[in-house]
């Protein structure tokens, strides 16, 4: 991508590195990021990506509202994601004179043109339309410590709200390693179906309602009102498990929940790693069981 | 209390009982209640409360709006106290001619007259506001999994928000039973001042900040900008201990927090129980070392 | 009153004519007022009234905000107050030499200056906070055209509102002819006791929840949480009544609805009007016939 | 319908029966229906329509916020539909193995799988979201009791708001039997074009603005900025009528109106019943009669 | 366009006129405008336009909320337009019995009818929904007296408020005669690209930031995040300016700001007169100048 | 004030130096501040004021919500004081061991405490309630450049919002060095009453609404409705005035305007240097010129 950068003005970016080592050089700065950090390019703001060996991830083009840390309510003054963890860099620029091709997405197409010079060559700058670092670890996260299992709200790390108070255009909601110590309580996930959209990906580790067919670097989606929930050996060792205190560690999933419907591409439903026999886990409850 | 009967006409009332068995009779019925549970009374209904022995308790008489839920914010749609868990009295009366004598608090004051009979003699009601339980071991305790302490607006049960987003007019909140799992983390609540005031108590077992000094049935005040935290005994306990899960049990702190300063009555200023070495919890802290 | 002119500065006047006309000379222009009409002078506008013989009437002071129409609801985009039917008066000014007397209520105190000439000597003016007259006879009145008897709010002209949504500051509410045609109803205000203090007066007529006691010019005050309702007789006949289509004419109470308590001077308490046996309208109601 | 249930995961449904007992196995149990009752299914909530013989209704299916009760402004606590009149079914399940077909509608189009049992064997349920029937007989009808015809606001059952206050998404309101008694008023609707589209359905009897050519069953439709009103016939009975207390009986006409321009299908403009003539209801008006 | 009258069912028309007298006959009465005056057609009224010679202007068709005066803020209650400055026509009407055409614009298309008469007949009105006209020469301009260049939303006419707050729908905004006395400042508007989409149009004079290539009549446009700014002789003569106070004289250029993308219709990106050069104007700047 | 320090449970306090440096020792940090400059200390945070001859200044005690910067409205995303000039202090302390004493205003009255050392010894803070100077000559004036005086608003550094919107608590505005440019107007504030009362300060230089009688250093006080406006001085100049751009320079006065009437000490009221002739500025105005 040397010689070539790209902005979208139709919608601000939510990445997720998964694999390898990301550098992304920014009017604003340089941001290096690794699985583990999300990165936010503000809609309209020029970049290029520099990498270093393979490297994998997952982008939310969000076209509502910017993203912005959720409001915590009795969760107090502080919590979750903490707005000072949120990292933006320095000013750098380069000096470049070669012709550069810049790549614009608006009105969901793409449009290019060509500068004899790099772009990226704003010398300094002022304001809060910047983009931005986060790393996952430092999430505050926050969950029962008596019994029950909350919403995965309580795992908000940034939302887009709506207009519609309590109905987000998108959320963007992270598992990491936490403590369990629900008693009196069916530990994982829920079996349910809601009005949201719920495109999921593992980071790393293993998600606690997966226990097999979900790898890292793979997605799943249930858009709304089809009913989901954990598979059979994951409900298997729940009802068996001891509810002592179990520290979930080595593990990093995450949400895009959103109150619109994911249409899949043609790419994506044609590819080989679609998989078919998805709702196979949930074929061995007997009756009077759970479902 | 037979033939006398009760009603505030300036605000409604919440109650803690700490000690013996509580029994309102109210126009819309009766309640039972132990400590453990919390009753809220609203402004305006007669009432009668019934006793076998000894009882002690701590009553809130809440000027501003009417107590409710707070708002879960990222919670979700469940978590805290739970709206089912708040119970309504089924309808009771009660059919007496003997005079009854009716006292009424009305601008500050007492008043009384009396009827020629029980005025406790509602035969049905419909509506919602009504007298109602709470048992606080129902509560959905809520808190750090990772690190850090949250704000004490994470175990609110119930708020009468005032007419400014975020400073309410009075705030219910507990300390209950719970697991203690913070990591990388002073587990005791921090030193502070802040603008509410806090009024505690102890219904009991005994509280985490206060190693020593806070007996069940008594209380503490910390008006606004005052600044308190952990007694030392609290403190050195905490900075040494091996942070690893932990319960804390048979235990139940609460606070009413509010905006408005509490003047302490000259009754309660002269009592003997008055703590007058209150803040020697505090002269050991050597230089270097914390405040 | 003639030299001398008066202002408010301490809240808006509400002032509703009960006997006699009423001559309102303002900086804006003059207003010509009779039992009927209301006359809302804005907190800080000077003027002088001008009586031709005995007038009587009832002054509501606003101390919090401005008196305005109450948004409508479903009842739609007119209906109750029209806005169209409250009447500014023309610029009108006089050119008066004379020394003229200046009282201005300010901080809850009288004060007086003496200018050389009449301050109502303004020639034009520009904006929309002027004095205005409201005649009660264009009040589109809405109520029950099926069963049930419908809050008191239904019937306000205006509104104080404080900043708790629901909960208005002060409410003007009148009670003016109009249709009865509720089904399987009882049809005259109910018995209740509530959160606000109600101040009621009679211009004319008769008012249907007091069959006898309550005079034109009179007042009766349910400060809050004082239960109250229609009068033995009034209950009588409501319960015998047939329910067929009644039009209530010649008759126009009203009622100053406020969130505050209403304290009663010295000077009303004192007085030989004062009706102290006012609860023996309800001494004669037999048990389990209604309370 | 056997071995086959429904849900929409594109809206919830309002369900308006014209004729015949509907009677829907839903997940959360069992609702009868007839003519004057509306049934609500929540989105996403499987069901059975289940008939005896010939039925008809009128179905709104809701893509925005979920239908709710209006906020009743100066109505006061209690009027139009009250909240206790909207019943929930008790749960219910059927225990059948044989295989099902469960259809979806889902983004516009309806899918299908097949379960191997009925999806309608929840055994007990907890929670609000639950499908409800309201009988249009409790409408506590509010209207003038004065002069003037208020708005249809006034007749509002549900309203599923829109982000822009004032503007609903779609409100439904009926127009049930009640009490005539505006004075000095055209009784009927009057001539009127506005933002909101109109679809209009009669369940029984005859529509006050319509003496003729609007059979139970029918339905008629106004477009955003449609012109139209009562027909010649209702209007000339309407301006000779004597303006006495008048009742409203034997009739359930209602309408759903939506900012939302409403399209007509092929199948429906292609009907024999459509009514090409319907305008000349209005053809007949003299010059400077109405307009 | 005798015997020809248009409604827009989808929007409200805002009418910029640059050439010639316009003169609007509408259901409300009539309207005479100029260039300099902007005139206001609400949704669903019809109205025929009258000429004399040849006229020319814009049109914003705006398909959201109506058009409003912006809230003022710190500015206090005047300032910008002010509401006195909005003419409406008084009520006027034709009896003329010859067939006129009655073209809709409903849905995105044209549909016409013909009546035997005008319908331009309306004898009179009552009500806020009424077209009108406002001369821009009344605007109360307001800018820096010290320092910086404001946002060009301190030029706001009418504003379109979407659901979003911050966010409009559409603005209307104009850049009137007025002082420029910004000291240690660079005067011209900066150079920038934002989210909002910017259509400009000269009624009269020239744009402070377009020295040439902008001419009476002429409209440039600047979608979403497309970076713009001054020219580079305006920059030139920016840069080298003695900043004493200057009375930008004689001049009118307005902006239609949204924020919604702009889509160019196939006919004007085909005319001869679109400026295929058009970004030739930015091809000088040197580096290290100002980009 | 060595070995002593302050702090306020009841208030923020807004700082206004008028004479002299200042040198505020906080918990957080130093602040030096010049006249010129405004200084904002959070409610409970403990300080000491170094001089090093004579001060003088003005302090406004905020008893209301926290000041903040106003909204802008269409002013835009910049304008009035800006975030970025308000200088919150790097973290300092001093290591003390003397006994100090610890003086604190709570509930409106001053009690005092003695520590064995400093409590001005915090060694790092992280948050954002921290005491801020702002240096006036940062503020970027908007004003008219078109015609007109706009209010006083437009002027606001600081507002506590009180919780009717439009209503401050207390607004801080300055009147700084600016340009007047209005055309066809009188320049000087107008006379009028209203509902705000205005305390005025002049820290240097002269106000334009008094040529005389207002001297660097003293205060005006016109509470709610009292009449005011420039004296007859100001008045014959600026009515015969060329209005041409004017700059007006070396003069700093401000306000605080509120919407309670301010009190006047008895100290304040027996001063020998009450202006007891303050309303003389007024008396020659001739009928028919402006009043």
């Amino acid at each position: 991508m040397i010689d070539r950068v790209f902005y979208d003005a139709d919608g601000e970016l939510l990445i997720v590195p998964q694999q390898g080592a990301h550098r992304f050089v920014t009017e604003m700065g340089v941001i290096e990021a690794q699985p583990g950090h999300v990165v936010l390019i503000p809609r309209g703001v020029r970049f290029r990506v520099e990498i270093d060996g393979p490297v994998r991830g997952y982008v939310c083009e969000n076209y509502g509202g910017p993203f912005r840390l959720p409001d915590l309510g009795p969760i107090g003054a502080n919590g979750l994601a903490n707005p000072r963890d949120f990292e933006t860099p320095v000013a750098a620029f380069e000096d470049v004179d070669r012709p550069t091709q810049c790549v614009q997405k608006y009105g969901g197409r793409l449009w290019a043109t060509t500068f004899a010079h790099s772009p990226l060559d704003v010398v300094a700058w002022h304001g809060n339309l910047a983009p931005c670092r986060y790393d996952t670890a430092r999430f505050n996260t926050i969950n029962t410590v008596s019994y029950d299992h909350p919403d995965p709200s309580i795992f908000t790390v940034l939302t887009s709200p709506s207009e519609t108070p309590g109905t987000a255009n998108i959320d963007f909601v992270i598992f990491p390693p936490r403590w369990m110590v629900a008693e009196h309580t069916f530990r994982p996930p829920w079996f349910h179906r809601n009005v949201m959209s719920e495109f999921m990906g593992l980071v790393t580790g293993a998600y606690d309602a997966k226990a097999g067919g979900f790898a890292p670097g793979g997605a799943s989606l249930h858009n709304r009102m089809s009913g989901h929930g954990p598979d059979q050996a994951s409900y298997e060792g729940a009802i068996q498990a001891e509810l002592k205190p179990h520290k979930i560690t080595d593990t990093l999933a995450f949400m895009f929940e959103t109150r619109a419907p994911i249409r899949v591409t043609k790419w994506a439903s044609e590819s080989p790693q679609m998989q078919l026999d998805y709702d196979d886990v949930w074929s061995g409850f007997a009756k009077g069981q759970v479902k």
